[in-house]
């Protein structure tokens, strides 16, 4: 039996999906407002038809949006999808959003018969491109069981977080939390250290092998020790993704100090006109604020 | 030719060096203010004869006391070895200081005509006792060459990273600034994750294999997930280091948001009482503000 899919959002995490997707042999319809993409993807072997079509058909829906607004105006917008779909299909959510947001979307499928899979994702544009992505998913039996060939075409591994949405995008804030903490706490080391008179790559160097290091301090600080700013996620994804972590904690009452002081670390990056440079950019607040050259200045 | 030997401070980092040292055929006097750390090492086939004998036939003199007070009592106190320490003999300090109080004791010492080593350490007490410490070192080629049978005895890795003190402590500080920041990461990760539902055992086992992990993630993150506080590093510890990297950065007008932020929260961990429990009982102090139960409790 064929199993359709449509995937909505072609963007560097959403493309690689769609492409891991057709690898596997599922039959996959690409959606994006850049018909740049879509095109594309028609040019890689993928379809593009007209929505209305596609969707009805379809057993899976894979949202890659930026962000809670773009997966609700996927869903319930002014051609929303949710009315659509088909009774016993599943839409796989994998936008990083707040656990609520996550619990309201099932909630509102339910009534129409539409299975949702709470499923944000972590791993950057390589591993989706080569179906190795990590997804924290949570959702009913029915649900994983309808996404399962997808999750299986997308991911290396699926941790299977509860029976609930909710708890897959709890996990994602966790890590969002932490990354971004790293990423502020890896620009702050590094320019430090140019303080201290040490220069970037040896930092790099040193701090590898310590227990001071982190995987996005090994990632980011290669960045900024080649002063290489190219967006692989930019700066203004974390003053989202740290903003959700403030708000769902603050929801909760807990207080969260070292997300407060990154996150206005990537807000001040972002203000100053770094936000669409790489996260890494950071370090350039940092830099600023105590008169130091980075690596790649001059 | 016997190479003599000394180590000041038969802590858990002192005690496993001086015994990297003996299996290493030197000859090791190891002194403490503790007598019970002598005798132990006296058991173990270590020598612990008087100061002046030991200390004026030494060629290396190592020590492993906790901080820049302890250094100086060590080398200028009412008993202390500076004046005792023959010519181009070497003296190597372990301490976690700041980078100005190395460049000082290297200058007064190069008056008496004995040599510095600026030489902290990093790697825990298990690698200390196996001879595998990392070691940041900065100091003269000559105190490099007369301290090298120490190094090769006590480390699996010699960062050299500069021919005067100071660039070893600064490289140090960097390594303690990005290390307290984590422990307080992974603290506040795993407690609000627990605020959303999230098992901490199971926190620690998706993160693990994300973008959000950290070396002292995945170490210390343990240890709240056991509920285990048992002190391998005291809160102290951070309550003091990350008081040097925040005395440092602000004699540099280096702005440091997330080191601060990380060092109050060190600090109301030693103020309610856990001052002596594992550093990870950081999280004890996210949990109380959020009234939130850790692994372990009741």
């Amino acid at each position: 039996m064929t199993i359709r899919t449509v995937v909505f959002g072609l963007g560097s995490m959403g493309y690689g999906i769609a492409k891991s997707l057709l690898n596997s042999e599922l039959t996959v319809r690409g959606i994006d407002v850049n018909l740049d993409a879509e095109n594309r993807f028609r040019a890689d072997g993928g379809s593009t038809s007209e929505r209305i079509d596609s969707i009805s058909n379809a057993s899976i829906v894979i949202s890659v949006v930026l962000n809670a607004a773009q997966t609700e105006d996927v869903l319930f917008g002014e051609s929303g999808v949710a009315d659509t779909m088909k009774q016993g299909a599943v839409f796989i959510s994998c936008a990083t959003v707040a656990p609520d947001f996550a619990r309201n979307m099932e909630a509102r499928l339910e009534k129409l018969g539409v299975l949702f899979l709470d499923a944000p994702i972590s791993g950057g544009s390589v591993k989706a491109a080569s179906g190795q992505l990590t997804v924290m998913a949570s959702g009913s039996a029915t649900a994983f069981k309808v996404a399962r060939p997808a999750l299986d075409a997308m991911a290396e591994r699926v941790f299977e977080l509860g029976n609930s949405a909710g708890a897959g995008s709890a996990m994602k804030v966790v890590n969002q939390l932490l990354a971004g903490v790293h990423i502020a706490a890896a620009a702050e080391a590094m320019t430090f250290g140019i303080s201290q008179g040490i220069d970037a790559a040896k930092t790099l160097e040193v701090i590898s092998e310590c227990a001071g290091t982190s995987w996005m301090f090994e990632n980011r600080g290669a960045h900024i020790a080649k002063g290489d700013y190219t967006p692989h996620s930019a700066v203004d994804i974390f003053v989202k993704d740290l903003g959700i972590v403030s708000d769902v904690a603050r929801g909760s009452k807990f207080s969260a100090p070292l997300t407060a002081a990154a996150l206005q670390q990537f807000v001040a990056a972002s203000g100053a006109g770094f936000g669409r440079e790489d996260d890494a950019a950071v370090a350039k607040i940092y830099a600023r604020n105590a008169s130091l050259e980075l690596p790649g200045d001059s």
